[in-house]
């Protein structure tokens, strides 16, 4: 293998040219033209298209730059590892849902992929009430498959324990860690909010009751190895249009709790939802849209949730357990049950793991673009309180939700919705 | 490295005078006698002593053989690896209570550790009676120290995952999940059960509240990987006189629930207490030492979780929660909350493993020499039916076991004993 050397948006012309397993996708010895469009701190990112066809990829390879505090080279190597097989992965388990992954090369620290710029990351759209008519689908199939089909559920336990061997993740676990279910909560540096909500955020850092339930979650995220999780699936590791859905940048994959996956993505439609108090001062507009995304979200669960239940149903080869274990008068009424009660655990550690997100956002190292564009620091104070509220009953009323209705319930009656 | 041989009781002295580092526990160039003392099957064990003085050693090597359905020679290994490097770390953490490792050779799948030969293995001893004046206060510092130090409460995420990595044990997991949770509750060829008991084993195997329960335990061995856990300590695993315990054989070690370890031990006293009905028919004799041996499991448990605690206070430096989480006005007393949750936990979990475990033996691949040792079947039954009925609500009414006293009241339940 040919030791690393950094690419410009000349030489990665020659390496794509000398790497002819990409034939199918670029015109190789036609004219090519590459820019690089990443933000140039741990990774650059090249689209390379065919001057003579549509033909196009991407080219992402980590850079040996010392940019941001805390990284260096080898954990920067090592991210990008992690994201190329958790990218395999995904699309051997939910083929279209995420970018193709054409060519990596282990040396250059280099991965190709397909090119996903006519696409839009969901956050901005989402901010400008645009709809997402596949989304529910989409990503309900996303969460199902590539939950259910590295779970304990579907694997051997041989092919489990391989598959977490192979995503011991230490370093980004940590991030999660520290930033999602720690430092936010008590006095740490790199901690920013809205300085109208000083009385909030001390009132969280003191509230002995949430700050129980935060340490069961980051429990279950350092210890409960349900399955391969993205770890990081907020609305900005989302792209789409109104046909396609793509899920990106997976970097942070690890054997984790389910929950802390649907929690993500749930918990950014509840924060976008907010957000519209301020983006959408249109009473009847903003009431559609947020209407619409409370939808999504119980769609998503409903569909992840049938989803994954018929996934089990059609391909019960799995451990935990053996089809054999439920074969009895009354088996069949108690596997059910079993999945019920999955199911039913599963729900309560996406509100868990959803709130302890959505408050982290609040008071953390880093917030959503859907609340930081509300430039009055008043009217982004009211979204943000309301999400401190929410997040916390997510969390600390986990165990009596027992349906999505009781999880958007306690959106409605904190944000006074009628939806 | 020198290439595998097996050893034989000439070659294995010659072997260890060509050992330096092992002149501190043996003389090595005085006369040296050794015999082969093992079962022959996976492994061979020689116990080697020097003729003029009283030093002496063990050494073991895994053979290369099949002789054992489903295990090959690699596994046989990879297990010598696992059991060394398990013991090496309770060397360092529970120094004492283990043999001491004094040399490892890879290449050679061999082991030499200390002498235990002045030490019984407990099962027979408490059949006959033997009191223990230190076992509970040996065994629970053991748990409580290997335990503790290999929690996320001591280790920080970093350490935490690579003690993870090293311990990825998937064969011999499977072993345990297999053999503990799954086949010994269905219909399964290697499944051994007292003729008597046949209406008692279909019950257990068509109680849809017990397999649900189980499933849900086998899910925590399978998936919650709080601490690195020995995972086969039974009382065959431990060899004890009055003053000193050691724990041998952790080749199943992994990082798994905590209870698995404290219920294997409270289990096989409980499966001991019962196997008295049999082998003690005096009636004043056998309530004393069954009040014994619940003493021992009341003792084990309560200070378990005093040195549990303690060694939590004094070593603080875990990320699950940093102490700085709890600098709050209120804080230290929901630290100390966490605590008593973190404990009431281990005891739910360490009922539901053990009843598991106490079940498995009654109906799966191995029972334990306590209960097979009785030869007469009508009497044997009475212990097995108790233990079904113990095992079945240690794992059911789990969530309802509040103090140790909960967990022995349905030993005393079920038993009819005076206490």
């Amino acid at each position: 293998m040919a030791a690393y050397r950094p690419l410009d948006s000349h030489s990665v012309i020659d390496y794509l040219r000398a790497t002819p397993s990409l034939a199918d996708v670029l015109d190789l010895d036609a004219p090519m033209h590459a820019r690089e469009v990443g933000d140039g701190n741990l990774n650059q990112v090249f689209i390379v298209e065919n001057g003579t066809s549509d033909k196009s990829l991407v080219v992402k390879q980590a850079l040996p730059y010392l940019r941001v505090a805390g990284e260096s080279w080898p954990l920067t190597r090592e991210r990008m590892r992690f994201e190329t097989q958790a990218l395999l992965k995904h699309n051997e388990l939910a083929p279209g849902l995420v970018p193709q992954v054409y060519h990596y090369d282990e040396a250059m620290s280099l991965v190709v992929m397909e090119n996903l710029s006519h696409l839009e990351v969901m956050r901005r759209p989402l901010v400008a009430r645009k709809r997402f008519p596949h989304f529910a689908d989409h990503i309900s199939t996303f969460l199902a498959r590539t939950l259910f089909f590295t779970s304990d559920f579907y694997l051997t336990g041989l092919e489990k324990k391989a598959l977490q061997a192979q995503f011991i993740n230490p370093h980004l676990c940590k991030i999660q860690e520290d930033f999602v279910f720690t430092n936010p909560f008590m006095d740490s540096p790199e901690n920013r909010w809205n300085p109208l909500l000083n009385a909030e955020v001390q009132a969280v850092r003191r509230n002995s009751a949430l700050k129980l339930a935060l340490a069961e979650m980051k429990a279950s995220y350092m210890t409960h190895a349900e399955a391969l999780i993205h770890s990081d699936l907020h609305t900005g590791s989302i792209m789409a249009n109104e046909e396609t859905t793509k899920v990106i940048d997976p970097e942070f994959a690890f054997c984790g709790p389910m929950g802390f996956d649907i929690g993500a993505v749930l918990e950014n439609l509840v924060l976008n939802y907010l957000s519209h108090f301020a983006h959408t001062p249109d009473v009847d507009t903003r009431k559609e849209y947020q209407a619409y995304l409370l939808g999504l979200i119980r769609e998503i669960w409903t569909q992840f949730a049938a989803k994954f239940e018929a996934l089990w149903l059609e391909n019960n080869r799995g451990e935990l357990m053996p089809a054999k274990y439920w074969d009895y008068p009354g088996g069949e009424e108690a596997f059910a049950e079993f999945r019920r009660r999955t199911l039913a655990h599963i729900l309560r550690e996406t509100a868990g793991h959803g709130g302890a997100k959505m408050l982290r956002r609040m008071m953390g190292i880093v917030s959503v673009w859907d609340i930081t564009s509300i430039a009055d620091l008043a009217q982004r104070a009211v979204a943000e309180r309301l999400a401190i509220r929410i997040g916390s009953r997510w969390v600390m009323e986990r165990n009596a939700i027992h349906s999505i209705d009781d999880l958007i319930g306690m959106v409605c009656e904190e944000a006074e919705c009628t939806g």
